[in-house]
């Protein structure tokens, strides 16, 4: 069999696709330590140790990079949180702990990803509008995981899709103070009482579910 | 008796803090209907029906007068939560509605001050850093308020902190997305369907401060 094309070409696009990568991560190094303020194109190259035109080959500009980067780290972050979910038992409580735990680590084990998507990093415009967009994307994407875990309620519930928001932004807000070191937890205590102010928020949602369909019956 | 100063000067004093306040009335306005991006000093000064000299007699850039304009605005607010709060009667849940219903109706009766307060709002870097601080303001007063309504517990546990933190990010949020119109409730509903968020989540602080009472005295 003839390749479809050359391997030399091949190699040419993984290449650039290791290069961009290499980039991202540089960026979100260089604004983790100095803030967004400090992100430049020649520090992004140095950082990297790369070429500054190596960046114009991978990004149109500095906000196109940080959209990039926002976008790939919220795509690690999902699929550290869809993994554990997966290989978590069933339950509300065991479901509701192993998104926590995925969260939460993803955020102790790379500090400067944590801190690029917490709401804190306001930084570059590239990165304000990837994160709404990422942000209404968890919104859908939690709700999906609340629906199974509360009887008589669909994802497109509009109390499911309250809940999910308002969830996921509490906790994007305690974690963000636990990645900044602000608060005075260790992670198993952490996740055990964020777990618990969940679990207490999805009875609260029961009792929405119950009052909804007795309202509707009577 | 003899003013201390000349009326001439307390009227001129006065005129200015009108002038302040009429323009930052209107920079909101500004923002609400056209973007952050919008924001000039002489969009101000047309919205406020003034010369552009007065913006640059109260403020010393764009920065300082949206600054100034978080400030007021979340002073305001807390206003309104204050007082609704003390004319409520005591017990958990009609605290915590009398603060879900003056936030949803402080946003609904002010829409471009609701939206500014918003985190969607992500504009100018003067609202952005004021925005951090008075939201950790926001985390310390329902810290005390949430302190009241759970026993064993005060506003400096950690447990209480963490609750307020979860809770006024997740309501900043569904409040924002009742604001800008993107989620199907009315008025009684959003406020009836957060306060039983929010009065599950109070369930999950009070089996915290349980376990952490028992096992100090075990």
């Amino acid at each position: 069999m003839r390749p479809a094309r050359s391997y030399g070409g091949i190699a040419a696009d993984e290449r650039m696709r290791g290069r961009r990568e290499q980039l991202i991560e540089a960026a979100i190094e260089v604004m983790a330590r100095d803030g967004a303020g400090a992100l430049t194109v020649r520090r992004v190259a140095t950082e990297a140790g790369l070429s500054t035109r190596f960046v114009y080959e991978s990004f149109a500009d500095l906000d196109d990079l940080t959209g990039a980067a926002f976008d790939m780290t919220s795509r690690e972050l999902a699929t550290a949180v869809n993994t554990a979910v997966r290989g978590a038992p069933t339950g509300r409580r065991a479901r509701i702990t192993a998104v926590v735990e995925a969260i939460t680590d993803f955020f102790l084990t790379r500090p400067a990803k944590g801190k690029f998507l917490s709401t804190r990093a306001y930084g570059h415009p590239g990165s304000a509008r990837t994160r709404l967009a990422r942000s209404e994307d968890y919104v859908a994407a939690f709700a999906a995981l609340l629906a199974d875990l509360v009887d008589g309620l669909g994802a497109e519930d509009r109390a499911v899709a309250l809940t999910s928001r308002f969830l996921v932004s509490a906790f994007g807000e305690t974690m963000t103070a636990l990645a900044y070191g602000e608060t005075p937890y260790t992670r198993d205590e952490f996740v055990h009482d964020n777990v618990e102010l969940f679990l207490g928020a999805l009875d609260g949602l029961d009792r929405i579910a119950d009052q909804s369909s007795s309202s509707d019956s009577s």
